[in-house]
């Protein structure tokens, strides 16, 4: 069977709440990683430090560190003021790896074999029976239906707090399949001092991903810093409701908002409310939020990480059903946007590597 | 003709984009008074100087300074982290004065006028025909209907850029039709004041408001020191699209979120993405915030700002088609609301009587 187009085809459904195929591990809770906090910006400091050790000297960082300088210079011709410092993030493959399949996914897949025991009719039945024998390829052969019945299964049919709770004991405890890590610990050294970097300046760090917003809040702000109210995301539909005298939030199983390619800029508007000063991606799904920030008036950033380190990561671009990059990539020189090479702008990826 | 039901369903549909009746005017434009922005708290002071001079003291003003005193000292059994301070407030009748109409219906109706030369039929078709012969309430009897289409008529089928420069243009110009001052001076004064002395304790403040979230960004942060992304409100469908090369997001004619009665913890959870601690309203509107806010664990605090002074404000509850107060003032004293007497509790409601 030919699984490209079926993958292709996932890859559209899974920037809905998002996702992709492969295994997944348990194993004991590590601590989050911390990343400091929004904070009110420090005065400059006479010693000159670097602030992205990580990157490599190159266009790339002087791009960042050259608009960084002109929006906040106060006598300058592109000063912004801090309110209007407004830097987006896509998640998957921009601030953690996606590879070899989305997070979410190996969150659905696990959960699929912890909710089995209440459902003996998922043995017999797809997608759910290849996923408890393990082979998540076959599990999403069936398509965006398919892909749509696990979420369902998965995802919905609890409340905010629940769920919360559900996404908080999984990624305590869950590991990537090759390193042997943690989830929270495959996200990129580079992009930690990043987000840190602009907060000093004054901005305003928001998430902005195709992702479930109710799988990322849990642990965005131990990780990166980014607080709830600070992350956008793909969402279910939600109900207010007293249930035995117990005011909740249910989680329905519509969508509400798909957070991806010309959603993100409506994510944008419906939660920030601001077109965004700067804005980093790393897929075509990131296309449309790159050219809403970048085609305002005044200094504006747009940055496409591309991933080229097949050793330390994972190098991928056209062809890879996860993380598409093509029309952004071809885009990227007429519109300015910064174009991030992992392997020759980063002399780390992850933390773990030092 | 009895216009009491009218006007209650008018009520129900205004939450809708927030609206209700009669005259409104222009003239010169006013600055903007500013309050203080999102800030670090300071180090407490080693000078006592009350951070709520409009206040009386008394049972109210004991009780709120009473709950940040607990949930701010860190070595005690109610303390909260900062990240997790959050405070929301209703807008119409909380923050600013909501009659003898709506803000935002004065806003509608003076579009209807600004937009008449284009749309010659509406000399001879209601609800425009009574909105440019200078009388709202024969617009408004149309009930819902009529009420939604002076919405679309008004605030829809333009981009959010648009938009936000019709709505800075009129609010920088219109002024209240009884104190003759522009409608940025109809804020009351002690709530400036808990806005700033909240900030002061590590909250971040948010506005959760029936109103259009697109009618309060452009001025929410000068005049309650509330920038756009911690705005909550009522909102149109929106779409991004290139138009002529240009990218743009369309206001659409569809209701996407209805942020009143159980759409607030909706409207909540999807932006802010956790339950605050503390919340603010005036009317049954607000029921389903405070009720979602109070009954989570911890120290909680609900208020309610009772209009009780028919001589510097207006005094109105369970009988006003604007500002209903009913179930909530009746099940206050069994959840441990704060009830604000206006006339009572507050020695100044507006700046300008100062």
């Amino acid at each position: 069977m030919d699984r490209a187009p079926v993958a292709r085809s996932l890859a559209g459904a899974l920037a809905l709440a998002a996702l992709l195929a492969a295994g997944c591990g348990g194993g004991p809770a590590t601590p989050a990683r911390t990343a400091a906090p929004e904070a009110a910006p420090p005065p400059p400091s006479a010693v000159a430090v670097d602030p992205l050790p990580s990157w490599n000297e190159g266009a790339a960082k002087a791009a960042i560190v050259g608009f960084v300088a002109r929006v906040t210079r106060e006598d300058g011709p592109d000063f912004v003021p801090p309110s209007e410092r407004v830097a987006t993030f896509d998640n998957d493959g921009t601030l953690w790896a996606e590879q070899p399949i989305y997070v979410q996914l190996a969150f659905a897949l696990d959960r699929v074999r912890d909710l089995a025991p209440q459902h003996p009719e998922w043995r017999n039945k797809e997608p759910f029976k290849s996923a408890l024998a393990g082979d998540p390829k076959a599990a999403l052969a069936g398509g965006e239906r398919g892909l749509a019945e696990l979420l369902a299964a998965t995802h919905v049919g609890n409340t905010t707090e629940e769920f919360d709770a559900i996404v908080r004991q999984w990624i305590s405890t869950a590991h990537h399949p090759r390193s042997g890590r943690p989830y929270i610990e495959m996200v990129y050294q580079p992009m930690l001092e990043l987000l840190a970097y602009l907060r000093a300046n004054g901005f305003k760090t928001f998430i902005v991903s195709g992702g479930g917003v109710d799988f990322m809040r849990p642990w965005t702000e131990d990780v990166y810093g980014v607080p709830p109210e600070q992350v956008v995301g793909s969402r279910a539909r939600l109900e207010y409701k007293v249930r035995d005298g117990v005011p909740v939030i249910e989680r329905l199983a519509g969508v509400d908002l798909v957070d991806d390619k010309a959603g993100k800029p409506v994510g944008i508007q419906q939660q920030i409310g601001r077109r965004p000063i700067a804005a980093f991606g790393n897929s075509d799904g990131d296309f449309e939020m790159l050219e809403w920030t970048t085609s305002g008036p005044g200094a504006r950033l747009g940055v496409i990480v591309h991933h080229t380190d097949g050793t330390r990561e994972w190098a991928y671009d056209r062809g890879s059903p996860i993380g598409t990059l093509a029309h952004a990539l071809d885009e990227a020189p007429k519109r300015g946007w910064v174009v991030v090479d992992m392997k020759r702008d980063w002399n780390t990826v992850f933390g773990f590597e030092r």
